[in-house]
């Protein structure tokens, strides 16, 4: 089984901060996530500076883009991303403008999505999901479960590449174990500790214990 | 009847470029849009030049939130924005967040939405909603018809202040004759023909012949 890639999402509300911060791990993760928040504040700006900092890693713009789907593609893949995510309820026709553009796009899972439009996205040919435990969601109590691990497998059996976000702690990886889970998408979790650098080798660390090499 | 207001969405790619067309129409209509596609170019710095330029306008953030809401909201409204959209697909929580920091939400009505979640939106305290022809259906040759009119005014009962956008030219606004329209939210119908500034008194013109002064 595939080893499981690790992603700093970046979702700072400054370049500056966030360029703190990916200066010190964005060498030891495998994927560097512009996030949501950053896109809105800083516009293109941190996608071209990820794709100059970083050329050899995975750059994923997060614009959760819910329509004009190709002009959005089009710009983040200009500006240096691979990899671009739209939001679950964003119509057929705005997903497959959008996969002109870009090497991959992600479907964003947020709340009311079903196995029947899963489908769908797979029959336009679209091989990525993110499945969330959603920031606000999380503030709201929720927690990883079984519900959110047989969700997955699912996703899996349809025959996606499924990344994994919301929450998770180097601790929470093992509920993953034997589950080929593409991208493991971790912020706070590697940022907003005392040693980045600690923790994202960490995170990195316990992959390889759970996947191996 | 309240007449509904003009809206122009700024859906540029470039600041410069919204600044060239918001120049020569920002006085005639009512609400500036900054728009999704310009948010994710520039970040938030056309929300401040609006705000700037326009004091007196209302000014709506289209950032389509489906995650972080207060901290997206947070940044908007610090920007300049007094709305701002979310999608539809969006949790509870996340509007509940936003709520908390703009003066409005509206949210955005894409894809696969039911009244029941409408309802629910209501029970929160969510006063907008923007009705949509997605940009990549119209392409896909979609149009305004009896279904869409008739959703538009189940969401009106619901005690919406309903926007509607999508492929809107002077001669569909007759469509909404008798209905309390919030805001007729147009974009390239005003700024990609020969000359906006005769095409945005058009609209206005003929709004008020439809809603009166």
């Amino acid at each position: 089984m595939k080893r499981p890639k690790l992603q700093i999402a970046l979702d700072h509300n400054t370049l500056a901060s966030a360029l703190a911060d990916v200066k010190k791990i964005g060498e030891i993760v495998d994927v560097i996530e512009v996030g949501t928040i950053l896109c809105l504040q800083e516009g293109s700006k941190p996608i071209e500076c990820m794709r100059k900092m970083f050329p050899e890693k995975t750059i994923v713009a997060d614009t959760k883009c819910a329509d004009a789907g190709e002009t959005v593609a089009g710009n983040v893949a200009q500006a240096g991303a691979d990899f671009m995510t739209v939001i679950c309820c964003a119509s057929l026709a705005t997903m497959q403008a959008a996969q002109k553009k870009v090497k991959a796009l992600q479907v964003e899972l947020y709340g009311e999505w079903t196995m029947e439009q899963a489908k769908k996205w797979r029959e336009i040919g679209i091989s990525q999901v993110v499945y969330h435990q959603s920031r606000d969601a999380l503030l709201a109590g929720e927690v990883w479960g079984e519900k959110d691990l047989k969700l997955v497998q699912q996703l899996i059996d349809l025959g996606f590449q499924v990344s994994v976000t919301g929450g998770l702690s180097i601790s929470t990886l093992a509920l993953f174990q034997g589950m080929p889970i593409f991208h493991f998408i971790v912020g706070r979790g590697l940022t907003a500790c005392a040693d980045p650098i600690i923790q994202a080798q960490a995170f990195q660390n316990e992959i390889k214990r759970l996947w191996g090499e």
